[in-house]
């Protein structure tokens, strides 16, 4: 590790990896030679127009993704998205469906249900959301305009670990927490989306990726900037894109390709996973994983202490050593470490051994 | 200037001032002390909530506002405020009126007309947008939700130089071109907003200044994240901000405020202006400006040359002395100049001698 940085086990805005954050800051006063900065130049420059092709090309590559699919950026979230899912492919015939496996999936169905054009396939909610509704729990509606899912669950620590079969429906999907941490057929997907904010880059811009035939054509009665359509025809520069924040999901993805592409992401992932689950499971009860195994996410491991003194304690013993950001959400208590594409396994294993010697001192 | 940077004439995103540029980049991989980037950091973290909270009163400062305004970060560019105006304040019964003044109060307008709750106030379209309307020319609807303006013109080159009188109807303002270039009865408007990509900062926030009676209660029928109510609740952290847009328009305040504030800006852009309009003024015709005199815009110099074929010549020339981003809008043609507040004297200086120049070889 760096001097003066730490662990950053926080679960968005996350770690990045320090030598795109080295790469970004040596050119951050001249931006490919045009002797302005990345924050300067132009969204209608060449230099601007090549970087935003290479990163939407790596994206594809990296999802193995063809032709018929399309790479944009816009803004405002995951949680704009919400709202713009409903009103560009819902309506009361064809409403659009949501399996509710977390805080993030029941927001994106209270923005339907709001407009009145939503219904709930599935839940795990009662319970705790403590794992992802299997493919027998759906009740798929085939009218449905799409199934929406959140393909991983940020504050449950809980991920999909199957596609779910949606009967021939559109399969929508928030990879907010997950996107390019792994391999998955993404060709099974119509539409998906994510906040860059955890494991692509800074806050600031979403990325969706998603079959063309969805976003060519947007309900006319729409404002410009809700349609994706807009985004579609100008190639995200209909307005001022946010440039930097592109950027670096640029060399984010530049960057992942380089190291190995999504196998190796898989690989390192489900190592550092296996790592701390292994601590829980091995702690005798003084770790208890909020998920259920067969439903933990390889991204963010939830678990809680024995007492809400300990936890804080925990908090703040891991704070002391360099490793912050392992304070749980509020909804479910205790301890969460976020642990995204550019957490290194040293990182991981520090924190590992920290939980290993806290239970020591505190059993 | 700064060996391998060029003058960055560009409309936006643009120049920045070279202080805060490196400041943000000798910062970069550790923000405040934290360990992380402000990339990186989380946007609950108290070092971000100071940062936060330290841009919002420079800029209240700035703007001379009291505690009856509210500062809130948004995204989606200004042209994702043209539907949210209408969206949260306008109804059939109240109509937003419009001043069009250029292309973008121009895509405001459309924006609540494709609502079926847009009306037009006044209009130079007529003669290519070269004039502010008169305070003579507004016929104010006294029935109206508000009046729009949209305070400079990027692409025409003109700028209010005056407040208009709006017969007590709520006054809005895009001042995503001029915002923080001069001092201004800010107290006068009711709600105000910027693209923050000309004068402020990075391309990725919206900044909106608005009374806080406008921002506490949006209609209940709409989304989440079009509801000003959110924001401003939730001191705009709802959902995860641009984190390091914001951090990046706080800097620039603050070295706004450490330069001498707005009227120190003031006499900065208006030397620049000065300067540049002189030897157009000067240059018996070879130089036509765009905009009538009286509604000259201080950000943006719009002037065409005696034949296209001149026009390519400058702008080519003017590159090559590292004089960038000189070229117009396609929609008035020719040069245009964009003289922000991080835009220097010497730039300034160095563009006017050399049209000067120019002048006297080509003429």
């Amino acid at each position: 590790m760096e001097a003066n940085r730490i662990y950053n086990f926080n679960p968005g805005p996350a770690t990045l990896p320090l030598p795109v954050l080295k790469e970004a800051q040596a050119e951050f006063l001249n931006f490919r030679g045009s002797g302005m900065s990345i924050l300067e130049i132009s969204h209608r420059a060449k230099e601007y127009a090549a970087m935003q092709a290479e990163a939407k090309a790596d994206i594809k590559e990296l999802m193995g993704l063809g032709d018929d699919y399309e790479v944009l950026f816009m803004t405002g979230g995951a949680s704009t998205q919400f709202a713009f899912l409903p009103l560009n492919f819902a309506s009361k015939e064809h409403p659009g469906s949501y399996v509710l496996s977390g805080s993030f999936a029941e927001k994106a169905y209270k923005e339907a249900e709001h407009l009145g054009i939503g219904e709930i396939v599935a839940s795990s909610k009662e319970g705790g959301y403590r794992h992802i509704p299997t493919q027998d729990e759906l009740k798929i509606d085939e009218n449905a305009a799409y199934v929406h899912l959140c393909y991983n669950n940020t504050i449950y620590g809980t991920e999909y670990h199957y596609i779910p079969d949606t009967k021939g429906v559109p399969l929508f999907a928030d990879m907010s927490s997950d996107m390019l941490s792994r391999p998955i057929d993404f060709s099974k997907f119509d539409f998906i989306y994510a906040g860059v904010q955890k494991n692509l880059g800074p806050a600031g811009v979403t990325l969706v990726v998603a079959k063309k035939s969805f976003l060519e054509k947007s309900p006319e009665k729409l404002p410009t900037m809700f349609k994706y359509e807009t985004f579609f025809k100008k190639d995200s520069l209909y307005n001022t894109p946010p440039a930097f924040n592109i950027y670096m999901v640029g060399k984010v993805a530049a960057w992942i390709k380089s190291e190995g592409g999504l196998a190796e992401m898989a690989k390192r992932n489900k190592k550092k996973a296996d790592r701390l689950y292994g601590v829980i499971d091995a702690s005798n009860g003084f770790y208890r994983g909020h998920a259920e195994k067969e439903s933990r996410s390889f991204m963010n491991v939830t678990f809680r202490l024995p007492s809400e003194e300990l936890e804080k304690t925990f908090v703040a013993e891991a704070l002391a050593q360099g490793l912050g950001g392992v304070k749980g959400h509020r909804s479910v208590g205790g301890m969460r470490a976020s642990i995204y594409n550019a957490m290194t396994y040293e990182g991981v294993d520090k924190l590992a051994s920290f939980m290993e010697d806290f239970q020591k001192t505190h059993a």
